[in-house]
C-alpha cells in the first residue's frame, strides 16, 4: 500500500481495541505496522467471537494491513531483538496498564537510549498520572465516568452507553493524531517524545457543548432521546415500516413539511407558529406528527422530503449499511482477506487522498505470519539465532 | 502556545462543528489557526445558546486558541487577500457543501496554483463524490444512516442517537489525522494534496465489530442497552442514590462480587455457575442483583468493589465530571477566556506530550480580533488597502 505515511515504521505492542484501532489507521495511511503478539495465543481479540473458519471477525476488523510478529516480552533474548526493531522504527505504541512497560524494561527512557528519534505513544484508561491511574478500565466504565452516558439515552431514566466501543475508538484516533503531530515536530527537532493519552480524557474532550452548557448555566443535562433542545420538529418517528429521522430547521421547511404530511392546518395554529412555540408545545405536537408519519413507508417519506429539501434520513440497520449506494460509492465496505479465515467485510477507510495510490488487496495477518520477514529480513538475525528463539518459545 | 505543530499555519474556512473541532485540535497542538469568518455575524455558532455576557459558550468551547479574521468571500478583493494568505500557509480547510468552494474560486486546483505545498482538507456530510453528495446533512441524520443509532439505545424499540454530536466530532478527528499524514508526505514529496472526509464514512468506520459481526453471521444487531452480549454480569444498575456500571469479567470476580453483595448463595447456583450460564439466565439473575444493589449508595459500592478490583464506575453527570479528582489531575477542565464573555470552563486537551511546553492561558477570539495582525502584519497590506476593504465591508 502506498499512502501518506509510506516509509514510517510502527512497532505496535497494543492489544484488543484502542491501540490496535490507532495502529490500523496508521496502516490504512501506508505506515508499516509491525504488531508484536504473544507466542501461541496472540492478541486477546483473536479469541473474540464471531468466527469464520476459526478466525475472529473482531480481530480481522481492527488489524488489517498489519504485519504480525510473535515475541515473549519476558524473554531477555526476545526483548533484545525488540530493541533492535525499535532502533529501526519511528513509532512505538503500547496500551498496557501504567507501569507494566517500565517493568518489562520498555519505558520511553529505555527506548530513547537505543533510538532518540522514537516517538513513544501510551494509551490507557485513566492516563499515566493521577489518582485513578491504576484502576481497571473497560469501555463502558469510561463512558459512564466521562459523562457521556448521562447525556445519551431516550430519557433521564435511561442513561445509555454508545453502541460501539466509542471510548476505545476515540482514544485510538487521538493517539494517532498525537503520534503524527510528534512526527511533524521531529522533522524540526530531530528528537522523539513520549505521549500519554487516556480514554477518560478523550471522552471528556468530546462531550461537545454539554459540559460548557452546564458550566455556563448550572443546569445539569440529562438524556433527551433524539430531539434537539432548541429545534422542533427534530426527532425520530416510526413510519409504516421503519424509523426515520427528521430535522425541520426553519420556518420555510416547517410549512413544506406540514403540506407534505397533510397537516397544513398546523401552519396557522398559534401554538406552533414559531420554532420557539413548537419547542414549547412539543408534547402536543409530537403525537400529531407521529400519527401522520405512520401513513406511508420510510422510503416513500424520504423521497417526498428529499424533493422539498427537508433534512431527513433512515435509521439504517447493519444490513442496510452494507447495501447503501453512497456507502458503496465511497468504498466504505472493504474486503479483508485472512489466510485461514477467508474474506471478511469490514468498514472501509474514511480518509480519501488525491495523492494516494489505491490500496492493494487488504489482508489481516495470521499469528506470526511475518516472523521470518522481520527477524531474518529486516533485523538480519542468522538462521541459528532465529531457530534458537523459536525453540525456546521466545518468539 | 508551543506544541508539536508550532510553525504550521492553517487557514480555516469551516463553520459550526466538524471543521472547527479539527481546527481546534490543530490549535491545541500549537498550530497557528486563522479562522476566516463572515463580517458582522461570523461563524453561525456565535449565535448558539447558551450565552455568557452575550458570548456563546458553544462557540468558545470549539474555537479556543484560534485567531479570527473577517472576510466576505464573495468580494474579489477579499478573495485576493485570502489567496495571499493561502500562499503563506500550510493547511487550508473548508466544510462547505460540495461545489461551493469551487464556485467561490477556492477549489484545490485554484489554491494549488498559488501554493503547490498547500494541503487542502474538505469535510462534508456525504463526501465530494457519490449519489448523495448534495444532500443536506445534520449530525442526527448521519448518526441514523451510518447504522450507529441502530446499535445504540436501551432496547430494540428505541434506536438512540449519541448524546453529543459524535458524527461531527469523529469527522473532525479523522480530518485532523488526514491533514497531519499529508504534512508528513509533504516532507518527502514537497507537494500538498487534496483530502476528502465525509461524516457518513467516518461514522461507518467506527461501528466497530457490529458491521463485521453482521457480515460474518447474518444476524442484524439491535440496541441492547448497557449489557455485554457475551459477559454477565455486565450492566448498569441503580443504587440507593445514583447509577453504577459493573463489569464482572471472570469467575474469580464473580465470586468476589457475590460475597460483597451478600449474594454468596448464587455462587453455588447451577444456573449461574459459568459466564455462559449467567448470560443465558440473565433475565433471572438481573432482578436479584438489582435488588441487592439498592441497599447501598453508589459511592459505598464503588469503594467496596475497588477493594476487590471489580471493574465498576459511576455514571457521572456534568456536575460530577467537573469535580472529579482524576479529571482535575489530568487538567481536563480548561479555562478559556474571551474578551467580552469572560471565563468559560470547557473540556481540556487529551493529548499529553513530554516535549511540549505547557500552554499559555487559552483564549477564544472576538469576531475579527486578529484582522490588523493578519492583514497589516502577516500579509503586509498598507493602511489604505486595509481601510478600503473595511469601508466596503469586504472584511
Amino acid at each position: 500500500m502506498s499512502g501518506p505515511l509510506t516509509g514510517i515504521r510502527v512497532v505496535d505492542l497494543t492489544r484488543v481495541l484502542a491501540g490496535p484501532f490507532c495502529a490500523m489507521v496508521l496502516a490504512d495511511l501506508g505506515a508499516e505496522v509491525i504488531k508484536i503478539e504473544r507466542p501461541i495465543t496472540g492478541d486477546d481479540s483473536r479469541a473474540y467471537p464471531p468466527f469464520q473458519n476459526q478466525t475472529s471477525a473482531y480481530f480481522v476488523s481492527v488489524n488489517r494491513g498489519k504485519k504480525s510478529v510473535t515475541m515473549d516480552l519476558k524473554d531477555p533474548d526476545a526483548k533484545e531483538v525488540l530493541l533492535r526493531l525499535v532502533e529501526k522504527s519511528d513509532i512505538f505504541i503500547e496500551n498496557f496498564k501504567p507501569g507494566v512497560a517500565d517493568r518489562l524494561g520498555l519505558s520511553y527512557e529505555e527506548l530513547e537510549k537505543v533510538n532518540p528519534r522514537i516517538i513513544y505513544g501510551s494509551s490507557c484508561g485513566y492516563g499515566q498520572t493521577g489518582p485513578y491511574r491504576n484502576k481497571a478500565s473497560y469501555d463502558i466504565i469510561i463512558q459512564g465516568m466521562s459523562g457521556m452516558m448521562s447525556i445519551t439515552g431516550p430519557d433521564a431514566d435511561h442513561p445509555t452507553k454508545v453502541g460501539s466501543s466509542i471510548a476505545d475508538i476515540v482514544t485510538g484516533l487521538y493517539l494517532c493524531i498525537s503520534l503524527l503531530a510528534a512526527l511533524n515536530a521531529r522533522e524540526k527537532t530531530g528528537k522523539g517524545q513520549k505521549i500519554d493519552v487516556a480514554m477518560l480524557d478523550c471522552m471528556v474532550s468530546i462531550l461537545e457543548n454539554a459540559l460548557a452548557r452546564y458550566t455556563c448555566t448550572g443546569i445539569v443535562p440529562v438524556p433527551v432521546g433524539n430531539v434537539h433542545p432548541s429545534i422542533a420538529p427534530f426527532f425520530t418517528a416510526k413510519t409504516k415500516d421503519h424509523w426515520i429521522n427528521i430535522a425541520v430547521g426553519n420556518q420555510d421547511l416547517w410549512k413544506r413539511f406540514c403540506d407534505l404530511t397533510g397537516l397544513s392546518f398546523l401552519v396557522n395554529d398559534e401554538r406552533f407558529a414559531t420554532n420557539e412555540r413548537r419547542v414549547e408545545h412539543w408534547a402536543v405536537l409530537k403525537p400529531i406528527l407521529e400519527a401522520a408519519l405512520l401513513e406511508k413507508t420510510r422510503d416513500e417519506w424520504l423521497a417526498l422530503f428529499e424533493q422539498e429539501s427537508i433534512p431527513s434520513g433512515p435509521i439504517y440497520t447493519m444490513a442496510e449499511v452494507v447495501n447503501d449506494a453512497q456507502i458503496a460509492a465511497r468504498e466504505m465496505i472493504l474486503s479483508v482477506f485472512h489466510t485461514q479465515g477467508g474474506e471478511f467485510k469490514v468498514p472501509g477507510i474514511p480518509m480519501k487522498f488525491s495523492g494516494t495510490v489505491p490500496s492493494d488487496p487488504c489482508t489481516a495477518p495470521v499469528l506470526g505470519e511475518h516472523n521470518q520477514e522481520i527477524f531474518l529480513g529486516l533485523l538480519g538475525l542468522s538462521c541459528e539465532e532465529y531457530m534458537k528463539l523459536k525453540e525456546k518459545g521466545a518468539i
